[in-house]
């Protein structure tokens, strides 16, 4: 039984009045220019100065790369996974991606992320590090089964104990499957996660449609274009989240608005690694798809800080579609709170009766003055060096930027990553 | 006569080893390993756990803009001058232009930037802030004849007194001519101006082919090109700098080399103002045309961080040209710190009698772990927010991201930009 936690004299964006906040048992009790402090012992955080924001929603990630932030920029694809990320990878113990984890989770505290949906190796390590970190995560261990059955049948064994054994951990920890892509991942794979889905109601995280080369091969392989392959195999529901999406057509995108489904972009990794094209964003959007943005992985972004990303994002759809009206900082504030992608289970609200997961950033930077308007500030001239505050389950994450075990984690990862990435 | 400044146990990312530094006279007398402390009375700065930087290079702004931050985000471009920046600029007066380029010298500061190359209104404010900020700048106030020639007779009397009056100023203010395009500058003034900087040996700052509109109406006008069109005036020199480029074919690219003006590419203002082009990077590149890089003003970016603007530019031109391995943080590592723009005066260089102009850039951060490669964390990973102390001309502007003057200048930019963009 925790304290309840008050929050005096922040400043509602929404409102633009100033508001108290009260916390009891991870939901907001109350939110409002008049809602009085608790009778009784209460942790207080002072507000003033601060805006009170919904904290952000990362849609995809492979959070433990942090250990290989950096290592082999500026190379072609497959010389960078085949010289340096492949090889890094067979080094990793599971204690390795635990620590990668817990960097990564550092790095999204202390720019605002509360929630995000990752695909990795070792299921416990991540799970642990999303435990131990204090915030929110779909964990899913990445399903391959290039190798033929007797890899599909263990992947399938992994799922099930997997899901069974998330029992351990608290609600934050949320299991999900991640069949890594459909060139990786046979037909009845496929149809067995679809299955396996529906019955135990997981989301099923897989990248979609990423490269040109992808479409391509379903194209001559199956006879269909990606996101209609899927389908098939019954893997386009509303449980589903697809990364990427680069190369998306119009009926593929029909296809993905009749099912529900939710499309990530990484705005920063497509163009790091040069994909060749743009998330139709605005085509999307059109069809009200549900949508988030993610980082990815730190190897390929080289950070995790959406606020950093959703500048980017809001440029190059400006940019491609030769229109600096679209992707306004309305709408880019709806995709970074997670607002638009219900599925990842964060409203984008702060309000009676959610989640009490919300931020308190720093109004008076440098960086953001003037302030003309808040919102536009927070997209475009902020990065999340001004989140002061974090609380996430009603738990202080992070308050003046100060989190207990930040150095020893950085320590840690740092000897690990050196060891894991000798050549 | 100012004290010797001794850099104690800074990290070299060159040798890879820790190295003292001797300040004296604005000159480093001494940088390496064996570097002794004076004998005498001097400054000291500890820099263990710190890098040692080349300060960066601002190529392109509209340093007083920080008044305009977010004042109207996502508008269609001449909706957005004529409704909200135009009308604003009417209102301002020497004192707004001052603080706001006050305001925009801290930000710089606080990421990193020691010179910049500024194009705006009411030059002794702008040369007045610069030099009370301590940093350089090439100061031109923006000469437009779209009145006639009343207007260039007065922009010529102008740009004489001012550069005659920049005598009051240090070193550090630059005097320059910024005409502010070829569809604002009539040909004579143009001529005009070509005689001046050659007379004269100022630099002359100009935008140019930063929209196809221009590219058309040039040639519709004049039946050349952009760049053929201001070599035609003369204007095409060593002394030239060309802000934006965006729509620059083979054949200008090849005058502007064989010229030896110098390019300033600004990647988030064209990508936020949807100006429809890349900025040719590998060609001007392949042909050693001098470059630096740019903001733009911080109304159409929102910010003037030039750390944030590295990454963007390495990965538009990576996605531009469907190549990851274009533009390595290598060469970005160049054009950030001028070392590709010698006529913007820094050399990218910290020796022995080069200005004493230099950051300490802390290593430690979560988000720059690990550290396996040092530039690959300074372009894909660092923001401004790194840069603990910077020195130019050998004083200290900042240290552990103190600058005394920070708030008196935040309240006076508040309430000046409320005023100005009142409706």
């Amino acid at each position: 039984m925790s304290l309840p936690l008050f929050v005096q004299n922040a400043w509602s964006p929404s409102s633009g009045e100033s508001v108290n906040l009260l916390v009891q048992d991870g939901i907001v009790q109350a939110v409002g220019p008049n809602v009085n402090p608790p009778a009784g012992p209460s942790n207080i955080l002072q507000a003033k100065g601060m805006a009170l924001v919904p904290p952000f929603v990362n849609g995809h990630t492979h959070a433990a790369m942090t250990l290989f932030r950096g290592y082999g920029d500026d190379m072609p694809l497959m010389e960078w996974l085949q010289t340096r990320i492949w090889p890094a990878e067979a080094r990793l113990s599971e204690e390795d991606v635990y620590w990668g984890t817990r960097l990564a989770c550092l790095e999204m505290i202390r720019s605002g992320t509360a929630c995000f949906a990752d695909m990795y190796w070792h299921y416990h390590a991540v799970a642990r590090a999303v435990e131990d970190a204090g915030i929110r995560a779909f964990v899913g261990s990445i399903l391959i089964d290039v190798a033929g059955e007797e890899q599909a049948r263990q992947f399938q064994y992994l799922a099930e104990k997997n899901l069974e054994e998330n029992s351990r951990y608290s609600t934050r920890v949320q299991f999900s499957l991640s069949p890594h892509a459909i060139y990786t991942v046979s037909g009845p794979s496929l149809s067995w996660l679809a299955d396996f889905s529906q019955k135990h109601q997981v989301l099923t995280h897989i990248h979609l449609s990423e490269t040109r080369h992808e479409v391509e091969e379903c194209l001559r392989q199956h006879g269909m274009r990606p996101a209609f392959y899927l389908d098939q195999k019954g893997l386009l529901s509303p449980l589903t989240l697809l990364a990427h999406g680069v190369h998306l057509n119009e009926d593929e995108l029909d296809l993905i608005a009749s099912r529900g489904a939710t499309l990530v972009t990484n705005p920063v990794s497509n163009m790091k690694l040069a994909v060749g094209g743009v998330f139709p964003y605005a085509r999307a959007h059109h069809r009200r798809i549900p949508m988030a943005m993610g980082t990815d992985g730190a190897a390929s972004n080289n950070g995790l800080d959406l606020l950093q990303d959703v500048k980017i994002l809001a440029l190059l759809q400006k940019h491609a579609d030769g229109d600096p009206t679209v992707l306004p900082a309305s709408q880019a504030f709806e995709i970074l709170t997670g607002s638009r992608a219900p599925l990842l289970g964060l409203s984008g609200q702060i309000a009676a009766g959610e989640k009490a997961d919300f931020l308190l950033m720093r109004r008076h930077d440098v960086e953001i003055t003037p302030e003309h308007c808040f919102t536009s500030n927070l997209i475009y001239a902020m990065t999340g060096h001004q989140v002061d505050t974090m609380v996430v389950d009603g738990h202080i994450l992070m308050t003046d930027r100060q989190i207990p075990d930040q150095d020893e984690i950085r320590h840690e990862v740092s000897h690990r990553a050196e060891r894991v990435c000798k050549e």
